[in-house]
């Protein structure tokens, strides 16, 4: 099964704490394996995004933080796996989505919190675009999984999950289990 | 055309200034019609948000704070509008999207920032879940519209544009209108 890890760039602890527990929790529930923090240490983003896995199932989801993030592409690159950035400035998903998705690779997605260095749009093998209108990393990532695995990632159950929500019309309805 | 405004409920100004930022470019970028922060004034928020609509398009994108949710809502049904509350508890939203598109009113999408009240649950037509995870209101707003526009948001042009992206595979490139 093909790998899907996402790397977050630019994060700034105060400023981005909410942003990038944000994106990782999409991450996770949008079936990617874990989210890599670059350069950069935050104790309390990782904190949230364990804790949500030990009580929502996908324990073994990544969550790494202080990594060297050009090392990190690069190495990613050396292994065989594919780079995509996101960008409101590279080509429309929606003309490169099936060619990605049939590479049949492991995927690194870079998504920026600030402007991205010009060196990731070299490295990266597709610079797509959820859109090319302003927005938003969380709602690009999640729009990204949503095409890659073809809207069947909001169906996915989680074995380890200690909480598990039965869809209802009012209210909230859960089951416990232990 | 139907339109669709999204309420923002629970915003703190400080905490989730980006969060809500988020939500509104989101709500932009995808289709909506506007969007209102229910209860509380936030000044900032509203101007990214109106100056985003300047220099890219959508000047009449509406942008509304202190607003009073419960009327507000209120107001919505008596005029006929639907109401949908985003929410992980919901009804999984490809069980209920073609439903609700064919409704062919407008409809206000209410997205929480902290628990949402009781009352809302009561007073929405539809709680919708864009999966059972927890996730992101930023992420559940997008996927949300990406179903409703069946994907053809992301092709959307808007005339009063001052600056419109070409799509690139690497870098940036941009069209400048005066």
């Amino acid at each position: 099964m093909v790998r899907l890890v996402v790397l977050r760039l630019g994060h700034r602890p105060e400023r981005d704490k909410r942003v990038t527990t944000h994106v990782g929790l999409v991450a996770r529930a949008f079936g990617a394996s874990g989210i890599v923090l670059g350069d950069v240490k935050d104790e309390k983003v990782v904190e949230k995004l364990r804790k949500t896995c030990e009580m929502w199932g996908r324990r073994d989801f990544l969550v790494l933080d202080g990594v060297n993030s050009i090392e990190y592409v690069r190495k990613w690159k050396e292994l065989g796996g594919v780079v995509v950035h996101l960008t409101m400035y590279g080509l429309h998903i929606d003309d490169v989505i099936d060619e990605i998705r049939s590479l049949n690779r492991d995927i690194l997605i870079i998504v920026g919190a600030t402007k991205v260095p010009r060196v990731y749009y070299e490295l990266a093998d597709y610079n797509v675009a959820v859109g090319h209108q302003p927005h938003s990393e969380v709602a690009a990532l999640a729009v990204f999984l949503d095409r890659f695995y073809e809207g069947k990632e909001l169906r996915f159950i989680y074995s380890d999950a200690k909480i598990i929500v039965e869809p209802c019309t009012r209210g909230k309805r859960v089951v416990i289990r232990e």
